[in-house]
């Protein structure tokens, strides 16, 4: 496969790490172009907002691209999101690759388009990573090379549960950040998987709540929450921690709630196509997931 | 007056406000009631959900009580919104005092019962201060001794603007989570006022962004910044900083954008009724503002 690297958000912090994932992806015998916008810094941004938006036109106009790789997250696509013409992205039939900040473009394309997308590694901290994680990669892999993939692991929730639906989600702040807007898909039935990173646990209480009061938990058929990693508890939490925060959510919430998701910023990650369909099979904390209906 | 001081979110950190409090109040020739939750603790609450919730009422429900005025925010209004009767507690005719997490109750009350508030001082930071500020003072005992109150402050936007609308907004984190939920008044033509403290500028220009897309900030007659506070910039900004996200945003907005509100987590900030209506004239970075139409 051809992979694209672009930087449509945070500029690249570790330039060494877009060495090693172009030389990992090789070695796996794919070829890559590496995007201007993954080597260029302006502010806190690879880019000004009409440079990365044309770094996304670019990518989706190589004729020779199959895989559009976003090297990191950061903050980028709340910029450019309502200037992003999806319709025509997802006629380029590419898969967009990424997690994070890349959250925004993952819902807007859904809501905006129907096309589908996948959340999963990107080229910097998993691509490029001096340790890359097997399973991060099989799972990639797996998952871009079939038309469907099926993956078992443990996931701590309700004792028994069978369920169906498009699967949706990403980071809990810009999923949060998202609603109200035209860039929040509408589903219903789906399997919402949530992440987060540096969000305090009142914090994560206080999104879920938004989604829970906005509808969004309830018209859902189960969520899976994958990592939220790198927060500081204190002092004055007196003991209220995530433990105490998804405790609270799951005594307001009739919808199935399953912690321990192998997704998020964390290294060992599942590769999620979002908008395509899910079959949760869950049993004494081991659930089987199975992902179809996300080709092009 | 006779204020109730309430803590319907976070517990009392610095017991001794809540004495200098009760002191100053009643050297204004005030009385004063300390309601249980302004002195117990309960992880990081003041009290469990339901015990916060009976204080709420409690107050509704005292007969001598003028203000509720709230101790402290936090984080705990998100919890309990969906259970408080706001028609209820308007029909008591009391007048809330606070800001920050008070910000959910005051904007559900304003959506779920056309019920105003008072966006203000509270008793820790304000009325507990040990060097209080009389700005803040006298503009709250303005607002609320009165039928209407005026006020002329530096504003930095538009050189020359008239505007009047229902006056409303409060802390961007509370109103920013509260999009797509009941609990976010649909105001045409208002006049929405912003503050923040501890979120990096990113996070307050994402959150405007989402103001934009949902359609808040396009339906206001005009947005005025308060103290965004307490950040930390980094050497990954490149330059980035609240400036720049304030530039961003005014240079996707047709609405005018002023900041320099005297309103925040400041020493110094303006008591503002929320639902109240009001008038707006700004010249050349003068503007003077009255409020009206607030008193029960």
């Amino acid at each position: 496969m051809r992979f694209d690297i672009l930087a449509p958000a945070g500029f690249a912090t570790d330039p060494a790490a877009v060495s090693r994932a172009v030389a990992r992806l090789s070695g796996l015998g794919h070829s890559v172009r590496v995007d201007p916008t993954a080597v260029s810094r302006w502010q806190r941004f690879s880019a000004a907002d009409d440079a990365r938006l044309a770094a996304i036109e670019r990518v989706a106009s190589d004729p020779d691209a199959d895989i559009a790789l976003m090297l990191r997250g950061g903050y980028g696509f709340t910029r450019i999101v309502d200037r992003i013409d999806f319709e025509a992205i997802r006629r380029t039939r590419k898969r967009w690759l990424g997690h994070s900040d890349f959250t925004a473009f993952q819902l807007a394309a859904l809501a905006r388009a129907g096309m589908v997308t996948f959340a999963g590694p990107m080229a910097s901290y998993d691509f490029g990573a001096e340790q890359p994680s097997v399973f991060t990669f099989e799972n990639c892999f797996g998952v871009l090379a079939n038309r469907e993939w099926s993956v078992e692991c443990p996931l701590d929730g309700p004792p028994k549960l069978e369920c169906s639906g498009v699967l949706w989600g990403g980071n809990l702040t810009m999923v949060s950040h998202l609603v109200g807007t035209p860039f929040l898909p509408d589903i219903s039935g789906g399997i919402l998987f949530l992440e987060d990173v540096a969000e305090h646990p009142y914090r994560i209480e206080r999104m879920l709540y938004q989604l829970l009061h906005a509808g969004v938990l309830t018209r859902s058929r189960a969520v899976l929450l994958g990592a939220f990693t790198e927060y500081q508890l204190n002092a004055n939490d007196g003991g209220y921690d995530l433990v105490s925060a998804i405790a609270q959510i799951r005594a307001h919430v009739t919808v199935p709630v399953f912690t321990g998701l192998p997704f998020g910023h964390v290294r060992e990650k599942l590769t999620l196509p979002v908008g395509g369909r899910c079959t949760l099979e869950s049993r004494d904390g081991v659930a089987s997931l199975r992902f179809f209906d996300y080709a092009a």
